[in-house]
């Protein structure tokens, strides 16, 4: 993609309104234009972002077997009297009314319309478990929506039901959320942290909050970045292997700044191992047992030949919030250097010719290059404007692409000069170029 | 995937309330479930089919140069009062106050938004043409309801927004969507016809409605179905070949019932080739110059130092719609067989193993030859209940996979009862089942 075709409206200075770095950073490239307060229009930059991170966050659910459904966006207010949360809801539900003034409402998450979903449809335990999730935007109409995407009204989530015949199957469903959210941040290269939470307006006994590592979350954390490699772990669908996951991942779960006690930990953790920061949340899981499916009606025929209410779980990931929390953890605001994570980076590799009104061989070298990126499925903005050199370099870091080819003139038959963001510049040839690229993709 | 395992609640008989094919069918195989009048949820065979058309779209948006972004379902009114549609909209649109009580609404159509983020972002010439889409949730809030999603409240729908320096070049991008739109129909294999239309609510002055053939559409339409085949033109991206194909195309646009010169059309088409039938609109195009732009401030700066006004054009197909017009083109309703284009068909195949609780000789069969579909990546799903035959066959052809493998009791060594949907059974290999699904999808 040529950028003078691209739709990337970049600013030359950062927006006063930003406070934080997610903010500053997505306006500053075009990524979100804000609509009205809390509400925001994806521009393409920001769009490419959220649809990866989207994809990982799918394929995670499918592994654990959840069968993807889209609930819709508007919901009546009769199912919110049935479990009782209509009222308690309060002003951060968006209440409407439509033309025939039946009461209506933006869901704000979806645990009575799944209910309704499945009292309908499941009538035998022989059927269970189910695991069922969807991926829709939510709405929360905040009083005070601040910090760009991070704190806004309108909202992308993907949120998940589980439904089981008996505690401990439930807990095992619960289990299987906990594995897959482990998975997913580590996919999108973020140190996610599970910690224990309250249950809130969700209700329940047992929740999770995934926290990711970032300098300007919401609270302190202390923790042992050894434990946090999924990767290395036995990670079979069992009931074992499962509870024995959560139970390892928990020994630090609950080290908050209040709690945290610092002569323990200085015991346990060594200095080079420690991670210590500030987290935000993008995760949330909740086991509440039979909370909704008993003043709801969802109920099974058991094997004797009576009937139980089915126990529930629920399980959130903030998806356009996710893009956010990767800037929080990944951008040098100081240097104004961002470099995404390749598996949701909006492109995958820069590329940098220098061009001038009486010389276009470098264009025309990128244009060459080009053609067999393609071929390798490597994604790549080319800078075909005649801005000045060090203006294209700023405004690729901005981008974020993790890789860059530079073309100068000097630039001499086969060798390329090519770097990683953040790292030495080395001249290699292309071949070399797009081996060192497909192997990082292929790693995330 | 079993279907013991899968969330696809099967109903015994026809409900009572689906007047049309496409309604019936949903309800009947599960594929949506109604939540509040005209608002549905999508179960897992409903979201499979609606999101394999949903990424059809998207490519074929992408093949012509459109960029992806996604502006928000919910929108303040302050814009519609901009171009001045907010007092004409009427009814249909869903009108919001928030807590601050902020006059807001749920977009039925993005205009007035998408021209807004062009005004703030795009300044000069150079930077055209833009085309940007987005597949967002819409809000219509109908009076009355009905036939399931085919005339439902809120609906999924591509839209699409060019933005171009004339007349001219707004045309050449008008006819790009033109032949995305053929391409698009083309691989869901439906017939869809180019119509001259009203402009109606949107405005302008040229427009075509993209209408299916199907026996339960809203109006006659003659055609020759010859004429129908985008795969034979030239389809080059460039202004001459798009021009005459639009041309070549509308040749039989406007024969209606009312219009139609029965006498004309004889002559010209052969009783094989002819098409007779009732039509439903899934797509509609609009090329509506500055009447957006005007109001609204949405300018660019010309060669010359002087500004004009940008012309800009709407393209919009109805996806969730679309899931039901291929219902209504492809349902046998007489014999209850429903055969999916493999394009967007939930599942490539059914495996319906014969099974009774003392063998299950053939669901080990099943099993085995579903881990060599799944290396050749086709999905199916598997019977793996100890229903009757007949029940499960019938099932089967109501969920619709275009193909079927059956392993009864006399299934033999390598040969397999193999039948694509509405054609002889065959007795094949594996691999030659395997060959034919391949070609197939390749083709689509």
């Amino acid at each position: 993609m040529y950028i003078s075709k691209s739709f990337i409206p970049i600013l030359k200075n950062n927006p006063s309104e930003a406070k934080i770095k997610s903010h500053q950073l997505m306006l500053r490239v075009g990524m979100i234009k804000q609509s009205s307060a809390g509400i925001y229009s994806w521009l393409p930059l920001g769009f490419k972002v959220m649809k990866k991170i989207e994809n990982i966050v799918r394929e995670e659910q499918n592994k654990i077997g959840a069968q993807e459904i889209l609930m819709p966006t508007i919901q009546s207010s009769e199912i919110w009297k049935e479990s009782g949360r209509y009222e308690d809801y309060g002003e951060e539900m968006l209440r409407i009314k439509d033309r025939q003034n039946r009461e209506m409402l933006y869901g704000p998450t979806n645990e009575e319309l799944v209910t309704d979903i499945f009292r309908s449809s499941i009538k035998s335990y022989k059927s269970l478990p189910q695991l069922l999730y969807h991926i829709q935007w939510k709405f929360r109409d905040e009083i005070r929506p601040r910090f760009g995407i991070m704190r806004c009204r309108e909202f992308y989530m993907k949120d998940a039901y589980s439904f089981d015949i008996s505690d401990d199957e439930a807990l095992f469903s619960y289990n299987k959320f906990f594995l897959s959210y482990l998975k997913t941040f580590k996919r999108l290269d973020l140190t996610a942290i599970p910690m224990a939470a309250d249950t809130g307006p969700i209700g329940g006994n047992l929740s999770h909050e995934f926290i990711i590592l970032a300098e300007t979350g919401e609270s302190k954390i202390f923790t042992d970045k050894r434990i946090f490699d999924v990767d290395n772990e036995d990670t079979k669908l069992e009931k074992k292997s499962l509870e024995n996951l959560r139970k390892k991942y928990e020994q630090f779960y609950s080290v908050t700044d209040e709690k945290f006690n610092q002569e323990e930990f200085e015991k346990k953790v060594s200095e080079k191992n420690r991670l210590k920061t500030k987290g935000i949340e993008v995760g949330h899981i909740f086991y509440f047992g039979d909370k909704y499916s008993k003043p709801m009606g969802g109920s099974v025929d058991l094997p004797g030949g009576k009937k139980d209410f089915v126990k529930m779980g629920s399980y959130g990931i903030g998806v356009s919030r996710l893009v956010g929390a990767i800037i929080e953890a990944k951008y040098d605001e100081k240097n104004e250097v961002m470099k995404w994570p390749i598996s949701v980076a909006p492109y995958d590799l820069a590329v940098i010719p220098m061009i001038n009104k009486n010389d276009t061989s470098a264009l025309e070298k990128a244009n060459k290059i080009n053609i067999e990126l393609k071929k390798n499925n490597i994604e790549s903005i080319i800078d075909d404007t005649d801005e000045n050199f060090s203006s294209k370099i700023k405004k690729m870091n901005l981008i974020g692409a993790p890789f860059q080819i530079i073309i100068g003139k000097q630039s001499d038959g086969e060798l390329l000069e090519f770097k990683e963001i953040g790292k030495e510049t080395k001249k290699i040839n292309l071949t070399q170029i797009i081996k060192i690229i497909k192997e990082q993709k292929v790693k995330n």
